[in-house]
Parts: C-alpha cells; sequence; structure tokens
C-alpha cells in the first residue's frame, strides 16, 4: 500500500488516495500502520475518496481502529494531497465528511499548498448540547473546581465538547498532566471534555495547551483551537480573528458573529512518501 | 532521501543505505527524522556503511542526534538489512560498531533473516567497573532501598550499566512509571542506570520490564535482556539459555560461562520503505 504521511501542526496522519477504489478492513488498517514502532507511526489513517455531492470525501479512522467524523488539522491536509499530487486544480474544495460537508481556501505557493482556510461550522453554545451538567442555559465564564482550586471555564461544543479555561500563569509551566485527566472526568462533563488551558498574551495573540479526552497532552487539537477563539469572543478578551499559538505550530482563527461561523487558517506539510505491506 | 524503517521488538531505527557514501550531518539527520510527528519517527537513525575490517560498519545516532555505540536490537536489523536486499549472501556476518566488531549469526527462511544470533562479548562484573557505589567487589543479590521499600539487585554491565531487580509480583503490574526513576537516580549508581525488573516463570523463561536512563520505559533493551540472564545464572534462579519475553517480543539469551560470553538471539523486521527531503 502506498502512502503519504502528513500533518497539521503535528497532528499526524496516513494518508492513502482511495479516489480509484477503497481498501478493505480500513479500522484494522489503521491500528496496525498507527502504531509508532511497529508501523508507520500517526494518530490515524485518512482514506481520500471521491464524492457523489462534493469535491471529495474524507474517511478517517482513529489508531484505535475507531471512526472518526471530522478532523480540524486533517482535513487541510486532504486539501493539501489532492491540490499538490494534482487530483484538482481547484483552489476552492468542497470535502464530505461524517459532521457534513467542509468548504475549503487554499494558499499556493510555488505551486503547492502552504495553507488552508476551512469554515468549521457554527460552535454550539447550549449547556445541553455540548453537554455541560450546570443549571444555566450557556456555561460562560462559569466556576468549577479542581482538585481544590476553582477555575474559570466557557464551555463550547464544536461537533465535541471542550472546556476552555482561562489561567494567568505561563501555559507551558501548568502541571497539565496532573490537572488534565481531573477536567476530563469532572462531574460537570457527563461525557467527558477536552479541556483547553489558554494564557491570554494581548487582543490578538493567545497560548494553548490542550488535554484531548481518550488522548492525554496533543501538539494541537483543531476544534479545541476554534472553540478557544469562541470563549475569548464570547469573554470579550480578544478581538475576534486572532492567533493561537499550539506546542504543534500557530493557527488563525476568526469567529465570525454576524454569520455564526468559526473559520480556521493553519499549515498543512507532508512529512515523507512510503510503501507498506499490508 | 530513501530509507527503511525496522524494527527489533519494537526499537525502532531508520536506516539508510550509506555503503556508496555517507550522508552529512547525520546527528542533525536523526534529530529530525526521529520525531514521531514532524519526521519518520523512531528511536534514532542507523547508517549502513563499508567497512575496511569488517563486512559491514554500523554508525547510530539517538534520537537527539548524539552518538551511541551499540545497540543490540539495532544490529540484527542491520543483519537483515543487507542480506535482504543483496548486499551480501553470507549467513555469518561481522560488523564493526562503536563498540568493537560483532559476530552475527543469520537464520534464513523464504530468502529472508528471520532471527539473528549476536554474540554480546562478556558481561562486566565489577562493581568499579558498572559503575556501582558499593564496598563490595562484585554486586549480586544485594539488598537496595527505594521508596522504603528493600529489593534485591545484581547489578552487570554489557557496556552499560543495568540494575537487575527479581520480583515476586506480576511483572506488567508493576508501577514502573513510579519505581524506575527512583532506581534510575540512585546513589548507589554514579553514572544512573539502567533497570531490569525481572519475574522468573521457570527454569526456562522470565517476564522483564525495562526502565532505560533517559529514556523511561521502553518495549525492548537488548543489553538489558543479556544482562537479565547473566543475573539469572549468577543468582541460580535459571538455566543458561532461557527466553526473556518483552513487551515488544521475546528474546533468547544464552550466557555461556566457559567462554565468559553473552549470545543474544532474537527477530528483525521490515515495517516499511520511505523517501523523505532532508
Amino acid at each position: 500500500m502506498n502512502f503519504t504521511k502528513m500533518h497539521g501542526c503535528g497532528n499526524d496522519y496516513v494518508y492513502v488516495d482511495c479516489t480509484k477504489g477503497m481498501i478493505e478492513n480500513p479500522g484494522e488498517i489503521s491500528r496496525k500502520v498507527s502504531h509508532r514502532h511497529f508501523g508507520i507511526g500517526s494518530d490515524g489513517l485518512i482514506l481520500i475518496c471521491s464524492s457523489d455531492v462534493a469535491d471529495f470525501r474524507m474517511a478517517m479512522y482513529n489508531a484505535d481502529g475507531s471512526e472518526g467524523a471530522m478532523c480540524g488539522n486533517g482535513i487541510r491536509c486532504v486539501a493539501k494531497y489532492v491540490y499538490d499530487k494534482g487530483l484538482t486544480d481547484k483552489k476552492n474544495l468542497s470535502i464530505e465528511t461524517k459532521s457534513g460537508i467542509k468548504k475549503l481556501e487554499l494558499t499556493v505557493e510555488d505551486g503547492k499548498v502552504s495553507l488552508v482556510k476551512v469554515n468549521m461550522g457554527a460552535p454550539i453554545l447550549k449547556s445541553k448540547d455540548i453537554p455541560v451538567a450546570v443549571d444555566t442555559d450557556k456555561c460562560i465564564d462559569a466556576d468549577i473546581n479542581v482538585d481544590g482550586k476553582v477555575y474559570k471555564v466557557t464551555c463550547v461544543s464544536m461537533g465535541n465538547p471542550h472546556a476552555v479555561t482561562f489561567i494567568d500563569e505561563d501555559v507551558n509551566k501548568f502541571p497539565l498532566d496532573k490537572i488534565g485527566p481531573k477536567f476530563e472526568n469532572h462531574p460537570m462533563f457527563p461525557d467527558r471534555v477536552n479541556t483547553e488551558f489558554v494564557q491570554v498574551l494581548n487582543r490578538h495573540e493567545v497560548n494553548m495547551r490542550v488535554w484531548e479526552r481518550g488522548s492525554g497532552e496533543t501538539l494541537a487539537c483543531g476544534t479545541g483551537t476554534c472553540a478557544t477563539v469562541v470563549a475569548c469572543v464570547l469573554n470579550g478578551l480578544t478581538e475576534d480573528e486572532i492567533t493561537v499559538h499550539l506546542l504543534g505550530g500557530d493557527i488563525l482563527v476568526k469567529y465570525d458573529r454576524d454569520n455564526d461561523t468559526v473559520w480556521m487558517t493553519g499549515p498543512a506539510a507532508i512529512a515523507f512518501e512510503g510503501t507498506i505491506e499490508i
């Protein structure tokens, strides 16, 4: 099987061109190729397929073999793949995902895609839809007691639940390994939660580290980055278009309140090309 | 740059054929390709070179860019690489390393190498040479107090220091993350130490997990596996040829006391082939 290893801010997947035919047992193959010592090593497998309703379709599988719905860092790589490899010459693409059809705008430099802008849709703010177990309609700038300390959280779903937590200290020194799991399993979050720890630098920039439910700390989380900017704007902490500095790189996010939609712009990169016997 | 990703019991390196010319800045390239999200992902880089004094020479670089001397799991993969890819048709090989010339015996099935036997040389038992800060000439079945509990250790160097620690409990339930660092940094070990936690199953088999200095828990450690069998034999716990079950697979080790040498036999596997821009 030929593959391309790509990443968006360090969120890395194995990409396979299935436009001429699907592979069998993709979940099992994802488990095998994702292993970082015995396989290729990745956060999962993304198949690039043809679509009846969009330019392309992306099918994604997590490292444990389960099917995923959508990945903000992954879909940027799909756009780079299809353009750089000549599967399309369009700079405005539609890609079908299990979370609906996403619109993308490509920035091309020297014939290669450098940045991709993705319409990530509307944030979900209603507590019961996120879900958050509170008795208020929304959960903005709310108190949460974790490990004996009170934090301020704003809860946002971008298809998956996020607890955006603003901290005053240096985010790089924050004890994420210790505190992250306590947010993840806090009774306020019946489906568990992804937690973003955010340090506001100024009206245009924030530092963020993320603890993903089921995965622990990761280098980047596309939906978490969007949730962070929505929370910054709702709390009046920043402008509505800002740069989020993540461990894996920078992402630019705009929360367009008039149209209730979030736009995310970030890089996509090819790490290497390979072949594996499956 | 063309490469082959290989592993021996999960101990994985990027292998590059340099028999026709060395690559420049191998340490820097090792750092880059070893990154598990941005690069290829590996424990380091191994270059296969021609030699004036042996059949081949292996040059190894760790993931941090430093040069390594020898890797028991890595050298088996070098043997598989040169035979499977037709660089040699010899089944008894000599390979030059920074720890001297190693002799290897290849087991070939259907034209491909399945197992490789490596002469790992003589164990070093003198306390001052390992080094271990004790006032006895050797350190066999000695008491060590770690975190308020007394363990029994036997110390062996196979070029690097090992504290082989026998435990009665299920090794898979042992709290290695908590206890491993306390052995590593114990004042008894002036150069720190690799610690093997070993559960003897019978006279022919042991389970082992390893905490490597500077790396934490790994799936396999070739020299640690050899040190473990030396310690088993010195304490009269097993026969002199036994199977060691590691997280990453099984390794057969023989401690030949008459010739004061350790033989290690284990698998070597190709994970995938690739190309990367460097």
